[in-house]
């Protein structure tokens, strides 16, 4: 069984969403054991034009969900990016496993040389679907799963590793 | 042309690695032409008890060469992590680089099955080749050369997410 287009994406992508719900959990109990109001984590940002917490998790739900559609020839549904309270932000991360976890391999295999147009702040991409995972997709879903974590481990959240990668 | 394990891990890891060296050059010049010492972007971390730098390039290092040396069946090489410059960190990302190259997809391919076993701080982890790759080596790969990125953008870098993504 080769590593298939269905098998580097979608798997991979509800494994760490859900990975990202639980540092998110951890987030919001670190608020509330500290009694810090959960918007200051929520609009945290590493630098002051770098994007906050929220941005981040709605980035890697949309990395998801448009690379998922995009693969499978199908319009990305729209989410309305107004998540700003933890349990929010718990309803996108669901929301984004519940749309994945609708394909099939059959939907995404064979997708390698699918031409794939993005628009990416005003600049128009063209890639196969194969470059498209895995030079575009993958290091792009990772960054902003890995942003989210930082923000939080920044703010002094107890967080490890292994909530990053989660269970083996 | 479906996305072998070769596919899936060499070529992302090079194309990676030389978005990371570029990353580190601004993170050079940035010290340079501020007047800071550049073991202080060096050695910065995001919190107290979160590796620095120069072990996040390090780990990034380590998880690519230590992926395609098991997968093929070779013992990973080891590099000493004494790198405190970033000319020396530039070497590594060179070196690291070199030696992903030295693999053919023969080499890679088909090990979907192959038995991987891990040491990871102390606990012993034991993966089929397919989900080291997808659920531990690239979640890990990417995690670090995004705290790396994010590390020097806290530092007030001026990068984009386009010297993380590379041209395409």
């Amino acid at each position: 069984m080769t590593p298939s287009m269905y098998h580097a994406s979608i798997p991979a992508f509800i494994r760490m969403m859900g990975n990202l719900a639980e540092v998110l959990k951890k987030g919001a109990t670190h608020a509330t054991s500290r009694k810090i109001d959960p918007t200051v984590l929520i609009n945290s940002r590493l630098f002051p034009d770098m994007l906050p917490l929220a941005r981040q998790v709605q980035i890697a739900s949309d990395t998801a969900k448009g690379c998922a559609a995009r693969l499978a020839g199908q319009e990305p549904p729209k989410f309305e990016d107004n998540e700003s309270t933890f349990p929010e932000l718990l309803a996108r991360t669901d929301k984004t496993v519940a749309f994945l976890k609708t394909f099939k391999p059959g939907q995404i295999d064979g997708t390698e040389d699918k031409t794939i147009h993005l628009k990416i702040g005003g600049e128009s991409l063209t890639f196969k679907g194969m470059p498209y995972l895995l030079n575009f997709v993958l290091p792009n879903f990772y960054f902003h799963v890995t942003t989210a974590y930082d923000i939080l481990r920044h703010n002094g959240v107890e967080l490890g590793k292994k909530d990053y990668l989660g269970k083996f």
